[in-house]
């Protein structure tokens, strides 16, 4: 009888301590209804096949085709060691007429990246193999790898299934090939919104991917948002542009740039609407808006999938002489593995927070600080303030959705990032597997 | 018997899982000789006694005393939420006289940052207190405080012994002192050096504290260095400047910096050396040489004690376009997650090295690019070496003391920086247990 109970005590603690150190199987902060149901964009066929270059049994290739007409705009990793394929489409995007159909060519599985002129011969053969079976010309091509660094990429496979490919092409593959990109994520991630311009619907449909290596520096991860609306090219690259910095490069999971981060928006025009020519006219601006509560979605939920995440962080930082010195501060908060380790530990540790201002190098006057953990203020003056009690920042830390709002009360200047914590899962993924 | 040899087994695997996930006693990585017998300091004695401010049943202040004619330079945090201890003691080091004597209080378990205006009327009370107990004037009293950020410090505790402190003062109580500064540390920090200048013999000692919230700007932790070495205090300030960057500087364990990091060298000049008044003599240079050697020593020792840390890692990047260049790429290396979870895993990851290297921001041409594992080649002209096999690289990371070493080829500039693996202890020791 003894010996029985101290088995079943011994599995309880084991199963406990493997619960709590090892990998999960879902991000506890995937979206509880899972991957919405995205709207068709006209002008936009998807479709996803099994090429077997790393995963076996899954999906690891997507196509999409646009149609012709189309404006396509990107933002792409500043790493100075970005792969083949990021360089291949900013060369593309530059030049291409919008008058010719487009296609986009992603793979799972291997980055293509850091491979040398291999990397080239393979976004080239992939580009003109897509370009001769769909008859679209090669300029129109564009590719994104995301995966291992530094493997050759087997990219006979991908041509291999091209013809499969273009045969299954379908306005309805939003989610498989949403899903076809997913590298170490534990859920696809989709957004979307439908609205009207002018009376006439309009819709935006885009998926993402990215888990791990993501820090705000570009798209840093692999993005891809398709709406019906008309509009000029350079208008939507301008709007990109500009959103970009408020969404994608606000967040932050490892402060590890890919080498790979491709976000691409493809507007078909082919919904009733006007082309808007004008980046401020209200067709625009109600067109940004929209945009950029899908580019947002599809941030948070990168970040809310960052590996081994088990809390959500939004800091916000005010007060400050600058936005560009509030996003500064915020992300040296946001990046800080001591603060990251203290919201795992569900520990109001809000010196680790004064440190975090400290160290982001930017004008702060220490007895000017205030600290809120959510609507608790917890420091204010250079200390701790009257009103709190430890207790209260304990049972807030126990939240999965954490708020962290700095006001550093010498100017005007205010930003918000997305973090998620760091924990012994981050560490099981990143240390006790090789990749 | 079946359930026997089930409780032995569970037992094994909770013992392994436990070894491998649970903070540590002392680091792997701590010097197999123990702390070094530092030489006696002619000048410098030495106390410390439990002022119980946080830690039961150890040393927690420790009381240095500097003879009248001694020389004292300092760094300390560039942090701009830096404690009232570094302010005052950025003050008091510009107007004392070195005809004086000094002295130098240090307690751990509380770091007196963030506490308002309390803060500096500890200091005040403290150094107060040490002044007229000692005699000697206040603008020539220093203080430190390391440890819990944001709580008030119970100066009282320290007051209480001073008395104390002062009538234990000794010469040989280095280890003791090095010992009761010391918060997260696993091990104490000591490195020397005796030589001679002109046929007199000279002494450095030196000890210091630290494990986490260590990243490179400014001293980054407490170091203390005595020497009897006689110099102009200027010339020692010059010294230490440029020194503390390729030694303190050039080290990171967490990329977080601390609020109260401080370095201090005092000179006794009680050595029979003539006093050094020229930085670029030959005495100069001689003694530049040694004390570069004790701070490199002590800074890798911190390394040695990062938390969580089980392998050693130096990263050297040549060929970049400048010194300064060369130092950025090197810390996005040393302080990028994912390189540092590979080392931990064992994994010869290079690719995460070339991300590093591109998400720098740095100049850097993606084909020139070559990488080493040790003497191993792993990496050239843009990809993997037609000499490398994955087996080398696998054992090579098995090691406890790795080399990544860059070589950018597009320029003469180098550095050499020094960090720790990033591990399941990292996590036990900042999110399992409060702090």
């Amino acid at each position: 009888m003894k010996n029985e109970k101290s088995i079943a005590q011994l599995e309880v603690e084991l199963s406990e301590l493997k619960h709590k150190y090892m990998a999960k199987d879902i991000s506890p902060l995937a979206p509880k209804n899972g991957f919405p149901k995205l709207p068709i964009i006209k002008g936009i066929r998807l479709a996803s096949v099994a090429a077997n270059i790393k995963y076996a049994d899954r999906d690891d290739v997507m196509l999409m085709e646009c149609a012709a007409g189309s404006s396509i705009a990107g933002v792409f990793t500043r790493s100075s060691t970005r792969s083949a394929s990021v360089l291949d489409c900013q060369n593309k995007l530059v030049n291409r007429s919008d008058k010719t159909a487009a296609a986009i060519i992603v793979n799972s599985g291997n980055s293509n990246a850091f491979t040398g002129s291999h990397g080239e011969v393979s976004v080239q053969n992939i580009c003109a193999s897509i370009s001769n079976e769909m008859n679209i010309p090669l300029n129109s091509i564009f590719s994104a790898s995301t995966g291992v660094i530094g493997e050759k990429l087997p990219h006979e496979k991908i041509i291999n299934k091209i013809e499969e490919l273009n045969s299954k092409l379908s306005e309805h593959s939003l989610e498989s090939a949403a899903r076809a990109i997913m590298t170490t994520d534990t859920f696809p991630k989709g957004a979307y919104s439908s609205f009207s311009i002018n009376g006439s619907n309009v819709n935006i449909s885009g998926f993402a991917k990215g888990s791990g290596m993501i820090a705000p520096d570009m798209a840093t991860m692999l993005v891809y948002i398709m709406t019906d609306v008309s509009i000029k090219r350079n208008i939507l690259q301008n709007i990109l542009t500009k959103l970009n910095e408020k969404t994608f490069n606000c967040i932050t999971v490892d402060s590890d740039t890919s080498t790979s981060d491709s976000l691409m928006v493809i507007a078909t025009g082919q919904s009733k609407t006007e082309t808007i020519v004008d980046e401020f006219s209200d067709e625009a601006l109600k067109f940004t808006e929209e945009l950029n509560s899908v580019m947002l979605s599809l941030a948070k939920q990168v970040v809310r999938d960052g590996e081994g995440a088990t809390k959500f962080l939004e800091v916000e930082v005010r007060g400050a002489v600058s936005d560009i010195s509030a996003k500064t501060v915020a992300l040296a908060i946001a990046n800080s593995p001591l603060i990251k380790t203290a919201a795992a530990g569900e520990d109001p540790n809000w010196g680790r927070v004064v440190m975090g201002v400290g160290k982001s190098g930017e004008p702060a006057d220490r007895d000017k600080i205030s600290i809120w953990f959510g609507n608790i203020l917890v420091a204010e003056q250079g200390w701790v303030a009257s009103s709190y009690r430890e207790d209260l920042g304990q049972n807030y830390m126990k939240n999965q959705e954490l708020e962290i709002i700095v006001d550093l009360a010498i100017g005007d200047g205010s930003a918000t990032v997305w973090t998620c914590d760091l924990t012994h899962q981050y560490i099981a993924i990143n240390a006790d597997y090789r990749s």
